[in-house]
């Protein structure tokens, strides 16, 4: 550990804020038990209590005024989540009575803990790695299944074993190096540079493989914003409220970051869809419906999929057919997918002039026929949307290990170049110290991922994002 | 118990819903053990576990799918919440996790809780009377310290064992007519009237005693509703913000529930005041300001106690006196009380013309100097508006037991009634038959209180105001 361990005793309420039957204050380090013991009075002290126990007794102020009564469950270091002493007192979840008790605690002599500090401290006890920490967050800010499964094998260190397995192979192929450096004097020849430059190819492809998850990765974690366009009553709500109409494990409602753009959170596939209703794009004199056209293009500019929604019904103008063309070209140009779907399948027959015009025009994008009233063409459509959200591949069951952290990816894109830089040495011929160095660098890349390697700054930008209580 | 105890299990999120560190999922019933390890993977099996202990292990779906690691507390029959097998599961503090364990755990057989359940299990197999029942719900919905310390004794059982002793000792009432009843026939004198008739004038009295506590219980439970009111410009939002600014124990802010009413809550000698700044009074022929006079009126007329607010440094108009004089006795006619206060004292020397008319106009309801601004005369007024709130008496430390609930306080109105008719007819020397049958019907209103006389729809009604997983 680079860091001196703080001891000293922190608290927090670890539920989340408001009414509810049960509120949880943790509380954690070296006094954990003799402050918790100042306010509790139950039929033994904390102090005496084995690990993993619960005792049920009262909770009292320095005056010695019973504020509720709790349930105190004791953990002893090391077997607890911060590996310190710690206490989890359960007691009546009103908020009032809560900020007491915690008031209360502060006052016996624990400090305030500050975001994600208690698994901070678990870090920096040993208990888990940095990857496993971050998963914590992860799994708590987690709203689809394949992110709650990601952040889920992370946290149970798949992927500290696959990066401590990369770590081992590079450590015995530093090994070779430093053998042949310790004989160099004598004359002793580099014989095993074949070995080694064929481990290092193993472990760039290692790296890569990890390297190519992280846009599926990302995807699974942060989930896909996908905008909808379409000229107005085009059925753009109609649209938004079938994805919703449906029995799915996940629906929620986020309020819209303006008036004029709806959105809403969808799971397909196990992933989370960001749908934003935009505004019609069509063109106006009005200034408000302008600005409405202005913050849809926007959005439309920044989303990983767009998808553009015509009427059956209607002929396109065919301003309309360059406009939207155009639209398309500017969203693929930023590296985002294109999917049109054709409402209104159910009013109009598909083999109508109208459809069969739509349906060449975009056929390069699909040009799914879709009714949003009586859910035809859905199950097309939502297949189509998760396709694109992965790149072309489709979500397996089990995902194998990935990449869904911008920290993680930037330190394997370093360790990577070390390890090309490595491999070329070797290759060329190059002395064995310049290749150890540059492995030590790749090693060091790996560590930092893990943990094992890092800085303050680090750390505290990874815990700030964590929320009070955990 | 009247009812058949239902034993099935049920279970529901106990934490309130939100992104934390940790929630917590209650289960409770005959199956709970089983029912908890048929996704839980630890050590040890829960139903193998000693009461009150904690296990960390993980948590799978019925495929065996993980959804999280958790500590699982263990709660054995009797000596658990509701006094059945409880299992408490606290699994990281994500609502997506936190609905996924719960849904596995209702597909494992368990029901989903209906609100209030596992309190309503604690009363039905006797860990707690209904009195301390609904102090539960109290004491979390409890908004200043007040209102906790009595939702606090209350739960603890004071009220419960103040109501068990009346009822003894009626008892011990009804055991001396019986007594005479029993050798009535054979020509035996009821000696023991004066000494019953004694019993009852002390029971009249402590019920009256409890029934006098409810007018300051309920402020003490439900806080007090203040209404702000005064002429545009006299400094209304000046004084809300005073209010607020000061370092209180608890300061809340209420949205309000129309856009003219602005209410904040804020805690003075331990009681919750609700304040509300209502438009101002004088006259308008603009439709929306009229609305928004008539919506003040309204709040006017709810409120327990009317805060005038005069500008010290304007003179009011002969016309403004008249309608403030109006408003004062309006409010008083139903039972409000009235508190006025002239603002601007900083701005306007006490012994300006202004100020003296102002204050001896408004003389009978205090007229005191305050500024908004510099906090002059602030103490003073938040010392009369609590006196006010407790009708004269000043709150103590120490407050005794209170009738908090309207519930507990109709059924003791039909206590005292029946006691003071059994009373008369013991003083009148009707037959013992007569007195025992209104003592009778006094008992069942004091059980009625503890739940050991009731009905399924009150318990219905009390339970239905706690929240979910309580």
């Amino acid at each position: 550990m680079l860091w001196a361990r703080e001891t000293d005793t922190i608290a927090a309420v670890a539920t989340p804020i408001g009414d509810g039957g049960i509120s949880v204050i943790r509380i954690s380090g070296e006094e954990a038990f003799l402050i918790a013991d100042r306010g509790f009075k139950g039929k033994t002290p904390l102090a005496a209590a084995p690990s993993h126990t619960a005792h049920y007794g009262s909770f009292a102020d320095d005056l010695g005024k019973p504020i509720d009564n709790v349930v105190a469950v004791v953990f002893r270091s090391p077997h607890s989540y911060t590996g310190e002493d710690s206490v989890e007192l359960s007691c009546h979840g009103g908020q009032f009575v809560t900020r007491r008790i915690l008031e209360t605690i502060n006052g016996f002599g624990a400090r305030a803990a500050q975001a994600g500090e208690f698994t901070k401290r678990a870090f920096l006890n040993g208990r888990i790695d940095l990857t496993q920490a971050e998963a914590v967050a992860d799994l708590i800010h987690s709203r689809s299944e394949r992110a709650h499964q990601t952040s889920l094998s992370q946290l149970n260190g798949a992927l500290s074993a696959k990066l401590s397995e990369l770590r081992d192979k590079l450590l015995s192929s530093i090994g070779l190096i430093e053998l042949e450096l310790d004989f160099a004097e004598d004359g002793y020849e580099f014989t095993e540079k074949s070995r080694v430059a064929e481990q290092l190819r193993a472990a760039i492809s290692q790296v890569d493989e990890l390297l190519s998850s992280y846009k599926v990765g990302k995807v699974y974690r942060d989930g896909v914003s996908v905008a909808l366009a379409g000229a107005p009553n085009v059925g753009k709500s109609s649209l938004l409220n079938a994805f919703l109409r449906e029995d799915r494990a996940i629906v929620t409602s986020v309020p819209g970051t303006t008036r004029d753009i709806i959105e809403e959170s969808v799971s397909l596939g196990g992933l989370l869809f960001n749908l934003s209703d935009t505004a019609g794009l069509r063109e106006s004199t009005d200034p408000i419906e302008q600005e409405g056209v202005r913050r849809a293009e926007e959005r439309l500019m920044n989303c990983d999929i767009l998808l553009l929604l015509l009427d059956g019904t209607r002929p396109l103008h065919p301003a309309e057919v360059v406009s939207s063309q155009k639209l398309i070209l500017g969203v693929e140009a930023r590296g985002a997918a294109c999917l049109v779907a054709i409402n209104k399948v159910d009013l109009s027959p598909p083999e109508g002039s109208i459809f069969t015009a739509l349906a060449d025009a975009f056929s390069k994008h699909q040009a799914l026929q879709i009714s949003a009233k009586t859910l035809e063409g859905f199950a097309r459509l939502e297949e189509e949307l998760v396709k694109l959200a992965l790149g072309g591949s489709v979500a397996t069951e089990e995902s194998g290990i990935m990449i869904t952290n911008a920290r993680h990816h930037s330190a394997l894109q370093r360790a990577r170049e070390s390890l090309v830089l490595a491999r070329e040495s070797t290759l060329s011929g190059k002395s064995g110290e310049f290749i150890a160095l540059d492995l030590r660098a790749s090693l060091d890349a790996l560590g930092e991922i893990l943990g094992a390697v890092t800085t303050e700054d680090i750390l505290n930008s990874i815990f700030a994002n964590f929320c009070i209580g955990k």
